[in-house]
């Protein structure tokens, strides 16, 4: 095949749908037992996908009440699962607001070799209030502070992956010498930010660098996705909607003198699979009427950042600002808005949409019906593959493995088996060489 | 058994003693191997010993051209650890000074919570400028300072892991209830180092709190542990000195008014194990031959904090200063300084004597004659168990365990088989309670 799909397994306790833990089919004491992600991770590779997928935040409040979203912490999850994978991708996600780069860069480089290569960094600048205040903050940094320190952050822990080079590491025994340390190097960076001498504390990780993903669709996260990332999850609702983000993060790839082949978008879908078109809308039904509606409420005002809480259910979205207000969640917010005012939704029938993939697009039909969306977008330039999201958990990702994964197959869109190693080869990206290698290094 | 031996696993690379990686019985390419770890942890196992330990530092500088302590950061290699092993406990190092409480309080309970309550941290302050480098600071901040920090990042740390009540998570499916908010506690902490909100993003771990491990035997650092610790890893070269240190620790418990049983002292053991006393001589001998000068020297550099290189080899130590002008690895700076004047060591004898176990305590022999020194110890008030630092890996743990543990065992030194599950009932700890969880609530 000439072009390929990249599906990746977002993993989230029970389901993503918000009331998956409610729902008979899930059994919620799982969102605390390792097994059950290893047990998903090891049916995402049943599945040849490319990878499995963690979000974090680092605050939990009041909605705590009615829903969690993870007990572990994605880097140490994420351990526990390459031990019991060989192939499928490891990425996690963590805050360049409220991390140092030397201990991040490191966390990532440990796990990488952990995977034998199959680790990569959902970069994630923080968007709450409430994480802030854990940090010694009184509110979070305004948003294009946070990608200004995040872009010196990504530059940091790329020069500090690069400070060993890959042959450092010479460990000849006879003369003693274990790490050749002219190809060992300081970084010496000095920015804005942060001051770091390096070099890392660990030989340069098997896939030179973890594999970078992005997730913010708003103006600074495109820019910045088009400077850094190698992959992009996005909350598209539209086919239109997503043509227009795909032409656009590949334009900003391309003015950051980058390959638009070099970044894989990636919209998510949330699959509710039926043996026919009427199962799959009942169990979404069913999932609706599971929905604790303060609970949802309280996810919006999360989501756009503003207190909805209180506002009758059966009437509109009262009149919102202008995204460039927003500080936080810009995209959603915008993706929000949109949706409401696009179809007239009262503020039940939007958390109700929402309720299965927090603004990320939902599906139900049969494996076919799933399949061709997914065609219907991958080959309409509106995705380079799929971000999977399913409402419950086991059972969703056994449906997508089982019955949606083979019809891919068999319409030569997805791999049979795998074909490489790394995270980077599934997602037919190259290794980059270390920033350090160039050098010449006058030998004896 | 009335009082049971405690012992730990430090697991380093590919042994303790400097050489190790040059010995023909090691392969160094597995100090970048989880499954030599992995195989390590189970052999601790397969011995009922108490833990496998980490240890940790936040820099590489020009020592490691002659070796490397870690390629794996401590709390992402124990989450792969944790995956193959059943009881054996997890003990990782890691920072007060360069780690926010939220995200390391965080990742501890991630761990306890993926073993099933087998985590442990080692609370250490850090040492070293070249640490400091990595993070913003131009040097690292004064002994007593680190300190303060490292007290007041404790605190926070034990309410982060309170602040879920036992009972929060009550997943009542039919009501929707999946936390109970009445039972989750912000925090408000407001101190000289931190201001954190609070509560922790995950329920309260297994053991309630990870057991508390401190290794710093400064006067700053008995106090910290009398305070804080829960078991006390120490290097203590004479039974002398290890009574004194043990008596020490014992009363600055009480003086906190904690109970002197609640906290565990396991000085280092480094032993070199053979069938006969001969073949233990040897096998040391054969180990010191493979010393590279230079790096014992840097080795010797950092561990006192001065440099000592371009000194001749056969002369003496130089006149240094009182330990009081010394800002980092206090404890260790006695122990060499004494050593070398009670022995009146050369140089090269002093690097020789450090190669086994950096400043910890070589002990050659046999199993018979390693049992014995480990039983005179633990009866003659110097010991509680032994943090046991194998020379080479995996070959001197296999020795201690099918050679050394059934000899105490016989002794009625140590347990036959494991009686608990988490690591503080192996150490015999309580569970603690909730600080919050005194609290009434008015049920309906």
């Amino acid at each position: 095949m000439s072009r390929t799909l990249h599906l990746n397994a977002f993993l989230m306790g029970v389901g993503h749908h918000e009331a998956a833990w409610r729902h008979p089919r899930t059994d919620p004491t799982r969102v605390a037992d390792v097994r059950h992600f290893q047990e998903l991770a090891r049916t995402a590779e049943r599945g040849t996908l490319d990878s499995v997928f963690l979000a974090d935040g680092l605050a939990v409040g009041p909605a705590v009440r009615h829903n969690i979203q993870a007990v572990f912490e994605p880097l140490t999850l994420l351990a526990a699962l390459a031990t019991v994978t060989e192939h499928v991708g490891l990425i996690a996600t963590a805050s360049t607001t409220y991390n140092e780069p030397f201990n991040l860069a490191r966390a990532f480089a440990s796990l990488d070799h952990l995977s034998g290569g199959r680790a990569g960094w959902n970069i994630v600048t923080s968007a709450q209030a409430r994480e802030a205040w854990n940090f010694n903050l009184d509110d979070h940094p305004a948003h294009a502070d946070r990608y200004r320190r995040a872009a010196e952050f990504v530059d940091v822990a790329v020069k500090l992956w690069d400070s060993w080079e890959d042959e450092a590491l010479v460990l000849d025994a006879a003369a003693g010498v274990f790490a050749d340390t002219d190809r060992v190097h300081p970084i010496d960076h000095t920015g804005d930010h942060f001051r770091v001498r390096g070099p890392l504390n660990t030989p340069r990780p098997p896939q030179g660098r973890p594999l970078l993903v992005q997730a913010g669709s708003s103006a600074d996260g495109v820019a910045f996705a088009g400077r850094y990332a190698e992959a992009v999850f996005t909350a598209q609702q539209t086919l239109a909607d997503a043509q227009g983000f795909y032409a656009a993060l590949k334009r900003a790839t391309a003015a950051a003198g980058r390959d638009p082949d070099g970044v894989k978008v990636l919209p998510g879908i949330a699959p509710v699979i039926g043996g026919t078109e009427a199962e799959a809308r009942a169990l979404a039904d069913e999932l609706s009427a599971l929905i604790v509606p303060e609970h949802a409420l309280a996810q919006l005002s999360g989501m756009t950042g503003l207190d909805l809480t209180g506002l009758p259910l059966d009437g509109p979205l009262p009149d919102l600002p202008d995204v460039s207000a927003v500080q936080s969640h810009q995209s959603r917010y915008q993706l929000v808005v949109d949706l409401a005012r696009r179809e007239r939704l009262t503020i039940r029938q939007l958390i109700t949409r929402l309720g299965g993939g927090r603004g990320h697009r939902v599906v139900a039909g049969t494996p076919e019906q799933i399949a061709d969306q997914i065609e219907l977008w991958f080959t309409e330039g509106a995705a380079d593959g799929f971000n999977v999201m399913p409402p419950l958990l086991p059972s969703g990702l056994d449906a997508f493995v089982d019955h949606v994964v083979p019809l891919l197959r068999a319409r030569g869109l997805f791999r049979h088996e795998y074909t490489g190693r790394t995270l980077r080869e599934h997602y037919g990206l190259p290794r980059p060489a270390s920033g350090y290698a160039t050098r010449e290094l006058v030998t004896a």
